[in-house]
């Protein structure tokens, strides 16, 4: 049984129609698309750059996918609210998984010291907040795609992590 | 037109005339010194290690600069309070910019582990702690000097960074 | 005269008597069998998951200890509950410490990133705490090893940094 994936894009222009969301798809592929994938994305939805709108839809995701990649809105304008909407529902924070992407995307761009990526845990479902481009959307979530199937597998799982490697 | 720039250090000594601040200068050398500068330096300042004094006068600055680097007071003595009088002041967080700091330097020095840097944005302007050494200061502040210009662009246009890409 | 340390193991099943703690053995090596080693370890402990128990160690341990290193409860299970009971102890973050460890343990594992290690002063004592695993607890002690005996001069000791450097 594959883990139920949600995959929120962030972006005013694309909630209006104005513009096309291509980070969506394009995470979708990466997750889906994978050898032996163990995701399948069955919730995906575009919201503009509102905070209210952002944690309400991750808030309900979380009760149904295991995952739910987050982009756009974690740039550092005044607008850029998505950070400020997660961090609040996380039960537990992940910041090395954030060290993780950041670190990583660092060697592909500079630019990535100006993202406000972020993770965590909602219940039983691991967050994960990626900047909104195409590009920097993937090449950050491709720095954690490797661990992210034991992060969920441990996630909620209610035991430490300890006793679960004792079995 | 250039971006306004304070440089803040942070110095017992040198605020009472016992030793003369070096880092101010070099910072300021860093940023206006570079091709195509896009800085010019327009108010320095020398205070004590007193979280009022730092957090009062990177308020008043941060109406008037576009960028303010504070220097000194982010080691981890006790009497180092450069961080806590700094963050309640960031209406938005940079963690990133902050890693990036640190992952760098740490190619140059361990002891890189031992600084608090920090960054985040205190309305229109963003604002950068470093060390107080001279060498430390320079070294973390070459880290980022590259993607500044871009992180001061964005930070307070009011509007998400993907708005400000789709023109 | 060398720094008191102690190490605390956090383990449901280590506390039970139902498995051997094998990463506080090999801290207290990593620490006293280096070479001009400042460190003799004298507290050791072992409990449970819970986070009272985990709090109130470490808040006797740092009248006495001037390091304190917990190993366990840093993952990203539900119980896994050592971060959240140290951070509330610390009078000063010291999150380049904690980068320092993940960036460092990113080089050996990719699953550095799933970790949850911080680190903090307590009063004069600087507090770390490591993945529970022996392999994880060594590699990320490893990282930041070398720079300890500096953290623990500083730490508590009361003027700034630049202070100290300075004379
Ligand atoms: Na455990």
């Amino acid at each position: 049984p594959l883990f139920p994936v949600g995959i929120l894009t962030v972006s005013d222009k694309c909630s209006q129609g104005l513009a096309q969301d291509t980070s969506g798809p394009a995470l979708r592929t990466l997750l889906e698309s994978r050898t032996n994938s163990v995701w399948q994305v069955t919730h995906t939805h575009v919201v503009p750059d509102e905070q209210h709108e952002i944690s309400s839809t991750v808030q309900q995701w979380s009760a149904h996918c295991r995952l739910v990649v987050v982009s756009g809105g974690t740039g550092i304008a005044e607008g850029d609210v998505t950070v400020g909407a997660l961090e609040p529902l996380f039960t537990k924070r992940l910041p090395s998984l954030a060290i993780a992407m950041v670190v990583g995307s660092l060697r592909i761009t500079p630019k990535a010291a100006l993202s406000q990526v972020t993770a965590g845990v909602v219940g039983r479902c691991v967050v994960v907040a990626v900047p909104g481009s195409k590009k920097g959307s993937v090449e950050n979530l491709e720095q954690i795609v490797d661990v992210l199937p034991h992060a969920v597998d441990i996630a909620g799982a209610g035991r430490s992590t300890r006793q679960l490697h004792e079995g």
